[in-house]
């Protein structure tokens, strides 16, 4: 979920010619070229530039102290030189997740996956034939709909509004479900939005679900990182202990200990159909057994490491929320929406231009990277989105230098 | 590759009943029983009884000696603590899979993947639309059939013959592929056939694939196992610099060093279209992102020792091969296939019942597990398959004890 590449949804055709009969399949995109936000960017570090990046998505990268002899010592300890293929992945990983999670998740109710992605992959492989389509509330993360498609699936975006905080809106989501409809895809909280379901949209859209026959997908990852998250937020989808609809959970050491290099994600799996749905997941698993070794061995000392790890995570996010409120004092025609959890803070500026031009513009004049709103599907324009990842100094000169011009 | 399940396409079905409108993929089998064998074996491990399991295909559980330091030392060097998401894999981990094979592959002409699994998968995904086609010649190891299907594919046998030797059934093969066919997926040598396609066999497979627009897949993960080669044979794919179609090599550390539980496998693309499918495979994996970071740090160390696991797997199976033929002197009945390549071997007995019912009856009455050549749809009845990666003194006990009841 960490790509290399800024947004593989949003890069310029290219027809590929292929001799003879051959051709590509049709999952995927026309060509590969670099949208105009990774080619400016490229151009600019081949032409030495330096560049404040507000983007960064990779913790490893972000100057924190991880403990790094218990990590490599976590990595090397005497299991990782046997292989033992369960399926569901190694018992003792899959107790210490149980353990971090609490809420009464039981190892049994979980299974490993190499990333979340392969996770949303396995699940798509579980629910969809191909053409049957998964609802994804938007903005979010794009992802999705490549993850989707790439399963022969849809993912068809159901657009979520802002009042004073966000909403799903649970009769766009009903609209949008037709026969084809498998499952419904939410991330707690949203990435980049930082929306937190609230236990009364947790009621009615798992209620929805059950009365429509749809699988739900929660994606957790970044539920550790709660922010500013009202009263009434639901902190994970495990406080239901019996949803009235098959419940997805995923989750992973990316985020969890900020150790994404590691490759260890997982799903639990709750609700009516459960049993069955693990052990099918079981078998799509085995068809793959994904998950190594040391990243297995590791878990429970890498779990027992994640808090203080997470606690610097924190204490950076904090930070830059208050460098950027107090920048914004000085600027009353800008301002940020609440961040109730997650990495990302979405700015908000009057919308002279479009959000991907306004992104060229502070990339080229000021040697500043954002993301544009539109990379994220936020509607219309007037949105650039920050990693509060950042450094803070760079954080806080990023925003300096990109101010003057919003 | 190393399932935990004997065999995933002989499952019994069994019907699942979900509540409302759910339903799971037509993807899936019907259900997740486990074959008779597979209950037979688990009865009997439930029971204490003890077991002489002649089908082991992990290594890891061989008694092999590992250079256990240094596989732990190489598995902890810094690099583990970093993440530079590459979508091809690291430079590094590439440059030295480029060395071990030779040939003058370039690390620009490899993709890294988490097991060769994941690499079918990624291929299937590029190369075909849900509903395409993939040929496979059989015997073959039952995965591709799954793997196909996961990715909406359909893999369609086509039978390779014995005369002497093994032969690709290239009439067979042409007659077989429809419009719908994408690719031809040969195993080199074949799992559990060992027969390594001759050169002119590739010569006459690369050109009809070449003329009927066709890419071609070489699973190569057995090629550094050649036992009873014979003089023509095709010791790699990448002897041919300029095949006439797309090729695609796989291959990986699971057998290349003996090291399934690292989760390291690599594609290697060359031929027509290659640049072009290269770009395509990395957007594909930019989106799933599988691979560990240990296990890429790890690469070059891992393929520096590999040779001396190879050489006490070498010397596995000669061995047993040698213990099989001195067995087989006082049965005549009895014969076994030649073994060009690979840890298999086919022990070819009077059909007296069908392969299947034999398996049953030799770990019901002699406590000794072996594969019916029916798991690899080997035609008729009269095959059965052992696999040579089996500890010496097991192996000679096992064929002691079913011998006289074949």
């Amino acid at each position: 979920m960490d790509g290399s590449i800024i947004h593989p949804g949003n890069r310029r055709p290219r027809q590929f010619v292929y001799p003879g009969r051959m051709r590509l399949s049709s999952r995927l995109p026309p060509g590969f070229e670099l949208n105009a936000l990774s080619a400016l960017l490229a151009r600019l570090r081949s032409e030495g530039r330096p560049v404040l990046d507000l983007t960064g998505s990779n913790p490893t990268r972000c100057g924190f102290a991880y403990p790094e002899a218990d990590i490599r010592a976590a990595l090397s300890v005497p299991a990782v030189l046997g292989y033992d293929p369960d399926p569901q992945g190694s018992r003792i990983a899959r107790e210490a997740i149980a353990t971090h999670h609490g809420h009464g998740l039981r190892a049994g109710e979980l299974l490993l996956t190499a990333s979340t992605s392969e996770g949303y992959g396995l699940l798509f492989k579980l629910l969809g034939d191909p053409g049957d389509e998964v609802l994804v509330p938007s903005p979010s993360y794009p992802l999705f709909d490549w993850l989707a498609r790439l399963e022969g699936l849809q993912a068809r975006p159901v657009p979520s509004y802002f009042h004073d905080r966000w909403h799903l809106d649970l009769g766009a989501l009903e609209a949008a479900a037709g026969p084809r409809t498998r499952a419904v895809v939410v991330v707690n909280p949203n990435n980049p939005t930082g929306h937190f379901l609230s236990r009364a949209e947790w009621s009615a859209l798992t209620a929805l679900c059950g009365r429509l026959g749809l699988a739900l997908l929660v994606d957790e990852v970044f539920a550790d990182y709660a922010l500013e998250p009202p009263a009434d937020r639901l902190a994970t989808a495990l406080l239901d202990p019996d949803p009235p609809c098959p419940v997805f959970l995923l989750s992973g050491l990316s985020k969890v200990a900020a150790l994404p290099q590691l490759k260890l994600g997982w799903i639990a799996a709750r609700g009516p159909g459960a049993a069955e749905c693990l052990d099918a997941l079981a078998f799509l698993a085995d068809q793959y057994l994904s998950v190594s070794a040391p990243a297995q061995a590791a878990a429970p000392a890498l779990l027992a490491l994640a808090p203080g790890i997470r606690g610097q995570v924190l204490a950076r996010l904090r930070a830059n929320l208050a460098s950027l409120d107090a920048a914004l004092t000085a600027h009353p025609h800008l301002s940020r929406l609440p961040v109730e959890g997650g990495w990302s803070v979405l700015l908000r500026r009057p919308a002279v231009d479009g959000d991907e031009a306004c992104a060229l513009r502070l990339l080229e004049q000021s040697g500043v990277l954002v993301h544009p709103g539109s990379f994220f599907d936020l509607p219309g324009d007037g949105h650039l989105v920050l990693s509060l990842l950042t450094p803070e100094e760079t954080f806080r000169d990023g925003l300096a230098r990109i101010f003057p011009s919003l």
